[in-house]
């Protein structure tokens, strides 16, 4: 079997280290983590690992060599952190082995600056202590999610015929790319719990085990995704109430025994009450009731419940303009603020609605002060091109991590960042080679999200590729390719239009008619949903000040959300001058466009980028073409039929 | 397990014939079914089966005695035939034992009608020679489409687990009720031949002697459908170039082989380049080619090759307005008229398009008058609500089978009848309990296309259903369900609008943007496909005088088929004197109106059915009101965002 692509640790990227002499002191599992990776680049580069002897060192590696690289209080921020400086010899000096970790890649990404001028010490901590990947991996192949449920790149790393696969070496290389970029958690299985996965929990265990004992030497902990009827499901008791005292008593017991079998267990993830999944509703209980449950019998252990505020009806009538899915999360959950555990992270998703190329930021987030937060980002490209479309999405995450609420940002106000993974057996990783990018950029976001997108995509191409010719190119090519991407696809906000059921290519009116609650309302006068306070749903005054004013009026809504907020005639003039049928023709037109000018900047790098990996993004480009095309011609043609309005430069609508 | 629902043969329809005392004469298989039939009757209802002397006989049953009622020429049209008198005694005589099959379920539909006023001899014969079910089966369950493809009567009653039943019970029961209706040919498996199914001709070749056993003693010779690439995929050939001397021989000696194990086998079913079986296309050959390669190889034996017509591009351009998939089997087939063997049958769909609710008759069906041609219905109701909604599909069927064409009608024209059957291993055989007058409607039909759709009805509602109050609310419940469906479906005849992939249910554009080829163009002006010859696509020119006329202008189309021919505005004016958009509303409201009367006459009949039947039936029609309700909903809404015209009634529209 070939051996996966290695991402952004290929053996050149360590020749700056690998050609040094280096020491490395501490003990500790992620300590001997770090040496390892050092003893590796210097066999590579010609450097050496310098245990003993003051001898012309260039890079020094301090851990404190305290063993807990995981402390049971469920807060280890504190080992994460490094210092970083040079003085002649390069240092990096860490209170932990986690910090260490992240101190050595953090070397290996300066690369030949971390050995040039001196620079004064400077401190690295994490702004997130909560850095997660969650895998939506199931044991078994779905018949129709296949076995990664929007997942893109093949089957699960993880598990194979119903358990966890013998060989971990893929899952070994997974966690050191982790590790590298700072994520300390993954969660293990699919939101979506089966009957085979639920099983994780319980006799799968030993299963688990051996995933946590890869995931461990690179700072990571597991997590599993539990069905909050569990203790009906596998306990066989009568219910799964919250309050009730046997249910309590069912999963105290089952998370003391995944402790006694995995001391640093992460904690738990749940889908409840969303899409059909079980909850506490059922009971006449709340969110809170069901989290606090899980939260307790965590807590005695450091363990953590993340808990998705991704809950609304999806059986919605179309024909009841009342109900708005945008509004559900804030509508089930501010009121709940206060009522949380402290090891409950509520997870929300950026948007109100779901993962969508473009949407608001969820004002959930301003909504609960008293509660841990945990903002949710798609690695994997659900909606924004399943991973056969170039769509570096870092600069959406910076967008919306940098977004102001009440005088604070996203990033300020939430204690973590937590995305769906996008890898798979695929030799890439990602399916898309290209898509690595955004596996590195989440991590690195994770870490400090005010590091410039430019820059993030700059340090991943720098690592990744060899030939310095090829960096221009592929910057040029990448670092706007989530505008294009939605130029070509779903018009100012106003989202989805995309294929029932696999969410891939246009459907305009797809889910127009259907229970999902997501709907555009286009009819021959106009498009767009009216979530105003003064005439539509009320959304907008689920924000604080002045977004619930911003976003209420369509002067001052900005363009790309104004169909969002919206319903207007395509006559209406955006503040770009155009109007919005003329503004919906003009992206679509430009989005192909530029698709085409990704695929020749491509063909330009022939040569100078590895051929497997040339030729891989030459064919996916070509799909990306395609599909851009009909998306621009189904859009365009739609919303020609509707209005009427011919294109003011007489291109051709079908 | 709950023996099946016995259809229209229950033990109290053979009471007019069980109680009396009744001869059988002749030899041979056929003319043993009938012996045994009587036998039953008569034990189960105090008649005699008397073989001796002339004891006050109430019913002689004269079978010529020979033993032929397979014969080899592949007609046995001669021996179906039978005459029946009263001259005091009732009188069936038939040349053959299936006449004599037909002959007595004749006299069984008559019920006591036989045995009163004396009439002189009638002659009976089938209208047409073939009269035959295909079966959709796989072996396997499909990850799809499930074991019957379009199926919605649950799993196959031929095939489990890869093979055919060992139990073939139910097969017994299902042979019995086609030769009650004078069904003689079964098709056994998917036209789409799958890698596992494609055995059935060789290695599994045992499983089909069994099930021919089963279907022999009650008149019905058995097909396969065959991959025209088998001689690649089964017999390890480089091609199946139909003028290939080593594939004409491994065609041959498969052939020999299956005739050699079942003598009277039927022939062969074959669906060929045709939305992605493979085909002699692929050889640059012709259908005539490919239909007479299987011919020449089934000739010697009798056998017949059933080449389906149903042959145009799936990968069609939605933006190309010039290709018409109405055209294709037209533009495919006529130019071949004269170039296929005697014992080819062309299997033509009945519409130009795929079993809609309502097309034009197939202008195929008057282009090749020096071919054999079979039309092709479903009785399975993919497009006409599966076997969810009640549908009765006879009267379509009728006024297909008596549509001129040339002076002559359908009937007169072909020389088959063929219908994909709708069966499956539910209790009931149909799912829906009313679909079983498809199946019994179709058989006499296709006896008969004379007879009039309400008595065919009635014939099926008085054999199956002993109360007789029961009879006229079904009656009324059913016989206009067909035009009830189509109120509350797609208008006018354009076709389609129903959810891509399963087909069930509205979704107006989700075969808009499609490569299926299926489109209606609405825009904000009007709706309709142009198929005219003045500035459309060319269609109407396929059709004999005087349809090539009537269907060429709005003014003499028929409205039922208006949008099938022409795209015209939502204003235009129809012969009932309502516009079309005020059309699409009334008739919409009206469906949804007639379907809450259906379920109110269905309420009626609780302890006047069976109750296991009465629920069934009761569950289905709430769902078919929630369906036609949801179409009803969804195509007002549609026209009326496109078309901007309100409903003239001010009913509500969402």
């Amino acid at each position: 079997m070939t051996p996966p692509h290695p991402a952004w640790l290929p053996v050149p990227a360590f020749r700056p280290v690998g050609s040094r002499r280096v020491r490395v002191t501490g003990t500790g599992l992620l300590v001997t983590t770090v040496r390892d990776e050092v003893a590796a680049a210097v066999a590579a580069h010609g450097g050496a690992l310098v245990d003993d002897g003051p001898a012309d060192l260039e890079l020094v590696l301090v851990g404190d060599g305290g063993s807990g690289e995981f402390d049971a209080s469920g807060g280890f921020g504190g080992s994460e952190e490094f210092t970083v400086a040079r003085a002649g010899t390069t240092s990096v000096r860490a209170g932990g082995g986690a910090g260490l970790l992240y101190g050595f890649h953090h070397v290996v990404r300066l690369g030949e600056a971390a050995f040039a001028a001196d620079f004064a010490p400077r401190r690295h901590a994490p702004r997130q202590p909560i850095r997660m990947l969650d895998h939506w991996d199931n044991t078994e192949v779905h018949p129709f999610m296949g076995q990664v449920e929007r997942g893109y790149a093949g089957n699960s790393i993880f598990y194979a015929d119903g358990r966890v696969r013998e060989d971990l070496d893929r899952v070994a290389e997974y966690a050191r790319l982790l590790g590298s970029i700072g994520v300390n958690r993954v969660g293990l299985n699919n939101v979506n719990v089966h009957r085979a996965e639920a099983r994780l929990l319980t006799d799968l265990l030993p299963d688990v085990v051996r995933l946590a004992d890869v995931f461990r030497p690179h700072g990571v902990r597991v997590h599993l995704s539990v069905g909050f009827s569990s203790p009906v499901t596998l306990g066989g008791l009568p219910t799964a109430d919250p309050l009730d005292p046997a249910v309590r008593e069912w999963w105290d017991r089952a998370t003391a025994a995944v402790y006694a079998a995995i001391p640093d267990f992460g904690g738990y993830v749940v889908k409840a009450d969303s899409e059909g999944r079980p909850g506490p509703f059922a009971y006449g209980r709340d969110h809170a009731d069901g989290a606090n449950l899980l939260a307790r019998a965590l807590a005695p252990f450091g363990g953590t419940v993340f808990w998705r505020a991704f809950v609304y009806d999806h059986r919605q009538d179309w024909r009841d303009r009342a109900t708005d899915r945008a509004r559900a999360a804030h509508d089930h959950f501010a009121p709940l603020d206060g009522a949380f555990d402290p090891n409950v992270v509520l997870q929300v998703k950026y948007g109100p609605m779901d993962f969508q190329a473009r949407e608001p930021v969820s004002p959930v987030i301003a909504a609960l002060p008293r509660t841990r937060l945990a903002v949710e980002f798609q690695v994997t490209q659900e909606y924004t091109g399943q991973q056969k479309h170039v769509c570096h999405l870092v600069p959406q995450w910076s967008e919306i991590l940098r977004f102001p609420l009440d005088g604070r940002t996203v990033g300020d106000l939430v204690d973590g960042v937590v995305a769906v993974s996008n890898v798979g057996l695929d030799r890439f990783w990602t399916g898309h080679p290209l898509a690595q990018a955004n596996l590195f950029g989440f991590g690195r976001l994770a870490w400090d999200d005010r590091l410039a997108p430019d820059a993030v995509l700059d340090e991943w191409i720098g690592l990744t590729f060899e030939d310095p010719a090829a960096r221009g190119p592929l910057r040029e090519l990448m670092d706007d390719s989530w505008p294009t991407y939605e130029r070509y696809t779903a018009p100012l906000g106003v989202g989805f239009m995309v294929t029932p059921g696999h969410h891939y290519g246009p459907s305009v009116d797809g889910y127009e008619y259907s229970p999902w609650g997501t709907y555009h309302f286009a009819d021959r006068d106009g498009v767009g949903v009216d979530r105003t306070r003064a005439t539509g749903t009320g959304f907008t005054g689920q924000y604080p000040a002045p977004w619930r004013d911003v976003y209420e009026s369509p002067e001052t809504c900005p363009d790309e959300l104004l169909l969002f907020f919206h319903h207007v005639p395509y006559g209406h003039v955006l503040h770009s001058g155009k109007t919005v049928v003329q503004h919906v023709y003009d992206t679509h037109f430009e989005g192909v466009e530029e698709v085409v000018r990704m695929a020749r900047v491509w063909a330009g790098l022939e040569g100078r980028v590895p051929d497997g990996v040339f030729g891989r993004v030459a064919e996916l480009l070509a799909e990306q073409l395609r599909c851009a095309t009909e998306w621009r011609d189904q859009v365009n043609t739609y919303f020609f039929r509707k209005s009427g309005v011919p294109d003011a430069h007489g291109r051709t609508i079908h």
